[in-house]
């Protein structure tokens, strides 16, 4: 029998898939498993989007530009230039998801055993894209005693190597939720510009900013134009997490170049999904504001919620629809499989991502959780008491 | 400005790409350009498919499981096991096109700077993949004097290094329609059992074979079962090409639980094209008998067309739905070039794509070309006729 490659040996698998059977182990004991472990939103998508789909007028469903219809690309540089990106549709290549926008960054502009500096905890399979890439991810600590704030640039400089040709940022964050200010992005910026490395911007979060903030993307930089790879998603925005859109966006005609011939490969991004997507920018304003106050209203009340729970700390995040949360627990890896093997609490027990998957030291993250709030705040409320009294049942626990 | 990676810089761009600019300019002159290049059918997508998708009853688009949605796997395996596959619904892992499923066979089976050994010519993006995985193609030659059928075995056992982890097949082929008998496919199994090697096999073409000739899987190679991977995709033969649904179909555990590591950090392939593809097996028989019946005769029109052209010699291929032939010219490349920018008859030019690009030895394929036969006889009769007449005009003419 011929032999796994160790690349495919050593590839992550997805840290919360660890859990998966124990969830199941649970459910099969007849127990509802509340479900804070995961990003798939409960926001129903634009009725636009499912609409255009019901009505497509096709007789042969053909491949699309390798980068994407034109008229979407079109449309989706209007809105960013709706944003004051200032860029033209040929500075978007439309991909299979963020995910593939991500591959494709990577490849494009990173040999094999080159890195990239991320700031942890950060999204756990930006580690499976580094592997599929053959690149090096350097990881800086942020914490959550600042709420998970940018790492003062000192610590990026600390980690440049000569093999180093980008940082790589999540804005807003995900697992944090943490929504980097005008301040640290010019920081960035001006560490982007100091050693001529690439930005790449993960900004598939970008509507949801909360409490007045503003996002500011890593396209309003000035000067550093040619260095910013922005990767963008609709999965998110419209709750359409599984029509597999996104878009790899940089006005370095170079990168864009190199990332069409990846593209050009796979010949085209999902055609179904790009007319989900084309028609997703109709949504009406009303959809957002409904989405925005569900969002605002999950947060306050996880957030609060968390921080009665004796020996638990959340930050307020400003952004997505993550909170890292500090546990009193020895192993929030133990944590999180105990609560679903051994424990229950009026038949209900919660799922929730150790935080360890999103740290890269090995270690940190240790008694942390990424929470999601992507439910409704009535099964927010079930969640919390269900983690009240597993962490006063729990005997790990440590304060 | 950053500089692109030197892998990015030496991706290749499709072979064919290069001349879209020519058939750009020859269109803008009011030509008619007739096209032999793509391997984008005409034929309608089956309606139960287009009818899964206008009747989708869904609220929100959720991520699916990151190896398929389960009742779309059963039924795969339900449709391979009907061809005698004998696998389970766990062998597979639905990806977004073929491409896809290469790309993670890649990853899988093996590390950078490996080998696989491809019979020349071969599928171009290949190349890409390979590009992508790190790993490097080593051909060996096929020829149009037998039809290009599989290279003797000593070529392949000349050519093994330590770093020798498969062999890839495109069967049907792309770009020569060539199908392996089942003689040449037990020498295939003689060969990587031997060497325990892989045997990836490219079978998206499986419906299209001709003169009662019989699809033989790899799948079906008694004793090399944990050798084997193969390779689907829905996009030919229900011609919905769009959707981007593939799957890579293995009964190496090992295998099949790596890709789908891989699988996993792109979450999940793409839901609508998942609904069109479940749907598309209930395509009736009529309309692969129509399918059939239409291929056949442009087959058999195509190919004695080109035989009758002075100086022209084209095989007569038992499947898919291309043809490499072999052009009395100095220069397939600039042949190809020359009858878009320099020549028109009746207000029309042909683009084929020459077959350098499906070669890697240098100086391969000079005098060929590979034509699609993938539009309506009368076209094809059109193409035919500049065909010839550019042929007569073209100062590079060698015979």
């Amino acid at each position: 029998m011929p032999t796994i490659s160790d690349r495919g040996n050593l590839m992550p698998a997805s840290p919360i898939r660890r859990l998966a059977p124990y969830a199941e182990a649970a459910r099969a004991k007849g127990l509802r498993v509340i479900h804070l472990n995961i990003g798939q939103p409960d926001i129903k998508t634009p009725e636009v989007a499912l609409n255009a789909i019901r009505n497509i007028d096709l007789k042969i469903v053909e491949y699309s530009h390798s980068a994407g219809n034109e008229s979407y690309r079109r449309k989706v540089a209007d809105k960013f230039n709706g944003l004051g990106m200032g860029i033209d549709y040929t500075d978007i290549l439309i991909t299979t998801g963020g995910s593939e926008a991500i591959i494709f960054s990577f490849l494009a502009c990173l040999n094999p055993g080159e890195e990239i500096i991320i700031p942890e905890p950060f999204y756990a399979n930006y580690n499976g894209f580094a592997s599929m890439a053959g690149i090096n991810i350097i990881p800086i600590p942020s914490s959550i005693e600042d709420g998970f704030a940018l790492p003062p640039i000192e610590e990026f400089e600390k980690v440049m190597t000569p093999k180093t040709k980008g940082i790589l940022i999540c804005n807003p964050n995900n697992p944090t939720g943490y929504l980097y200010s005008m301040e640290e992005m010019l920081q960035l910026r001006d560490l982007v510009a100091k050693h001529d490395l690439y930005l790449f911007s993960d900004e598939v979060y970008r509507e949801f900013c909360y409490d007045g903030e503003k996002h500011i993307s890593a396209m309003h930089l000035k000067g550093i134009e040619q260095n910013v790879v922005m990767v963008d998603s609709v999965s998110k925005r419209y709750s359409e997490c599984g029509v597999r859109i996104g878009a790899l966006v940089t006005k370095n005609k170079e990168v864009i170049q190199t990332a069409l011939k990846y593209g050009q490969a796979r010949l085209s991004p999902p055609g179904f999904g790009q007319i989900a997507g084309e028609a997703s920018l109709e949504t009406p304003p009303e959809y957002f504001e409904e989405v925005y106050n569900e969002y605002i209203a999950r947060r306050d009340f996880i957030v609060e919620g968390l921080n009665k729970i004796p020996g638990v700390y959340s930050p307020m995040p400003k952004g997505a629809f993550y909170t890292v949360a500090k546990l009193p627990v020895d192993d929030a890896d133990k944590f999180c499989q105990w609560i679903l093997s051994d424990f229950e609490y009026n038949k209900q027990t919660v799922m929730m991502a150790p935080a360890s998957g999103f740290y890269s030291t090995p270690g940190k993250g240790k008694d942390e959780v990424r929470i999601a709030y992507v439910l409704k705040v009535e099964d927010l409320a079930k969640a919390l008491e269900v983690l009240e009294k597993a962490l006063e049942a729990y005997p790990g626990r440590t304060v």
